[in-house]
């Protein structure tokens, strides 16, 4: 996972202070377009999975990464491999359901809040963060993978860790179970 | 200006192409919210404006650099230092004025624009990056420096450069004047 620093690579990278105060920008934008939090929260998951439709490419391209062979190859690609990619951080992982297609990411620091002190009491319902839940989804729809993905915990609403939750649609492996 | 590798700078930063595609995602927006591109140009200015003014203490921070001391030793610093630490590149200074307040910034390659093919024949008047002169108008009048930023030149408009040109006002430089 780790790659010789070079010109390259340091091509790719931007200040992640802009980048958090930019995506402030955003939010607020949206806040002022939106008077109900879920609507905020479905404009910026929509938002994020038509990032994720893209950035998939280059993830593959900069990754060089394998097919994934399971569910938890999946998740693990995204705690360890593609976070540390785009946001500098990586989360851990935890698999929380006994059908093995549910898990969980859990960062310690999200770097995204990290100008944010507490959302208003008027907006307490908003998924500030949710952009990183439509990337998720649409970059996986990309690989033929299907599945939602929710905030489950978050900071900036009191929880201890930031928690993102992904369930894969069972449909493409029962599809296959059938055919066989 | 360079930095030994290191874990705490790596923390800083983040994918280009997460930002490059956020920030594409909030002009979409601007452009959904605002029909005429000069309401969607202002806004961007007052965004960034926002950003620029919190951005300064990241940024003296980070740089540890002294006080400039004339207005040819600010515009090296915003392109040479402080466009390499946010967005990866530098760009070239020139002088444009004979009174010596007025630069211009000049980049070969701007990392914003990197999945924008051309802009939408509708929006022919729309300043794409003008969060930027934004930026660099708030972060100048944190350190006691009025200035007009404006983008000159856009690739984006079929321009062989990205010009970004930067007046400052004499008021500050008048007043010293006046009272010594």
């Amino acid at each position: 996972m780790s790659r010789p620093p070079g010109r390259k690579q340091e091509n790719h990278k931007i200040s992640r202070e802009l980048f958090v105060l930019t995506y402030g920008a955003l939010v607020a934008q949206l806040c002022k377009d939106y008077e109900k939090d879920e609507d905020v929260n479905r404009c910026l998951d929509r938002m994020g999975y038509g990032i994720g439709i893209r950035l998939i490419d280059d993830f593959l391209a900069r990754s060089a990464v394998k097919k994934c062979r399971s569910y938890s190859e999946t998740a693990d690609m995204i705690a360890q491999v593609a976070f540390k990619m785009y946001l500098g951080v990586t989360a851990s992982v935890s698999c929380s359901s006994a059908a093995g297609n549910e898990f969980s990411l859990i960062l310690d620091k999200n770097p995204l809040v990290d100008f944010v002190e507490e959302l208003p009491a008027e907006r307490a319902s908003l998924c500030y963060c949710n952009l990183l839940c439509g990337v998720i989804r649409g970059a996986l729809e990309m690989v033929h993978l299907a599945a939602e993905v929710t905030f489950l915990q978050d900071r900036l609403k009191g929880d201890a860790v930031t928690e993102i939750g992904i369930t894969f649609s069972r449909k493409a492996e029962d599809r296959k179970h059938k055919r066989n």
